[in-house]
């Protein structure tokens, strides 16, 4: 009998050209749909619930596949993580994607469509200079942010509104651009030492989220932080329904997709 | 008038063959030469003072070279870095790699002769889970370790001692397998909610170390910590002078060069 199987998946992004499976280019469902294939012994077709771009990561991305295999769910992630990591003779870009968790659904069952909200965490290092350690891991800025004017701003950012003045053009069509962002929340981590802010955590939950959405108001965030843009500028932004009025788009390495709720 | 330049070297080892140059291999040396005979306006041949292996990172190699170059020192940080970063068009392998200080030396000046003492940084993640985001900084021990045990272990190895049983074979001939380690400290941080260990670091510092001395010196330090060794069976660790009665050879991620000392 045919099982619907939905996985949790973890990720570095940095050595990946995204989610999305594309010819001569190695991605996170390609990835995975090769060792599925030989794990299940049968070819998968796995329904990712986020496209995540080049660079970005996932604590907890989820992708559904149906299939006729008998391995147990255990068992399935073991051996897939088994091959992932490059088994015994491991070597160069291995073990930056794993299988955390799988569980069978009902056959109706999609993790893409089916899904509730989402929660993504945008990591922002924010010292008097750059750390290459980092890199691939946060957005560094090297100027003083202004925590209370982010906070402030991201205030009118939560709730129910269009977002269509935060989408990217490249994405697919989308019948509306009005979402719900469920929270916000702006957190710092400080040095004890020196009192000085050194980094912060985006976290934002919402039912669904447009082309680059939480990258752009990512951005716009930062730009308030540095003064460039007035916390009280937001609702205007928003009702001009104009990408240019928005800040700039943040990179990709402090994107990490957190949890899918259903 | 030939210069002899002592440039500070910060690099993530993760994408790298290893400080020394070779043919068809991406390294540290190799990358800075090359830029570096741009900036300069003429071919660099670069003294390392460790020769770190493949993985092994570093927050303060150091490497001297002589040239003729009239463009000021702090001009030929900026520009090497704009060139080792990728300049404007910045993709993959990039931003590995900065130097962080040069400065001018007496033309008998030599990086690595002229070393007094090295330190050197283990990292050891003790989770009981292992995390990919660590896999490329971090030795991943997933056992509890026991750090009293390791510290007691520590102190038998500090002061001047012959090291040959933590040399590794490979390395180049040394006239005396004696070494000097100054200082030998493991610290840890908890996480203050748990109370449990989640890293620890290996802090080392000595007038010069064998090949992979640090690293076998930090297998043998998990083996005490796993309970595998006894603390009290250092003495004749050393004493055997045999390799195979140290601990295994803990993996090059760990691995950080802090600091040189002249």
């Amino acid at each position: 009998m045919e099982k619907n199987i939905l996985l949790t998946i973890e990720y570095d992004g940095t050595n990946f050209h995204g989610w999305q499976k594309q010819p001569e280019q190695r991605t996170v469902q390609g990835e995975l749909e090769r060792v599925l294939h030989i794990v299940c012994g049968q070819e998968v077709k796995l329904e990712g619930t986020s496209r995540t771009d080049a660079g970005v990561h996932a604590y907890g991305q989820r992708a559904s596949f149906k299939g006729n295999s008998k391995i147990p769910t255990d068992r399935l992630i073991v051996a897939a993580n088994y091959l992932l990591s490059g088994g015994k003779n491991a070597i160069g870009q291995t073990g930056d994607v794993r299988i955390i968790d799988a569980g069978e659904k009902p056959p109706e069952f999609h993790a893409r469509f089916d899904a509730k909200a989402k929660k993504y965490i945008y990591k922002i290092s924010n010292e008097s200079e750059s750390d290459i350690f980092k890199r691939n891991y946060f957005y560094q800025i090297t100027r003083p942010l202004d925590i209370r004017a982010m906070d402030e701003a991201a205030a009118h950012l939560k709730g129910t509104k269009d977002f269509i003045s935060f989408q990217a053009s490249g994405g697919e069509e989308k019948k509306t651009t009005v979402r719900t962002i469920h929270d916000l929340t702006i957190t710092k981590r400080q040095d004890p030492q020196h009192g000085i802010t050194q980094s912060l955590q985006i976290e934002i939950t919402g039912d669904g989220f447009l082309y680059n959405m939480v990258r752009i108001i990512t951005g716009t965030l930062v730009e308030v932080g540095l003064g460039k843009k007035s916390p009280h500028s937001i609702p205007s932004v928003i009702g001009s329904k104009d990408r240019q009025n928005a800040g700039h788009t943040a990179p990709p390495q402090g994107l990490y997709l957190a949890d899918v709720y259903y």
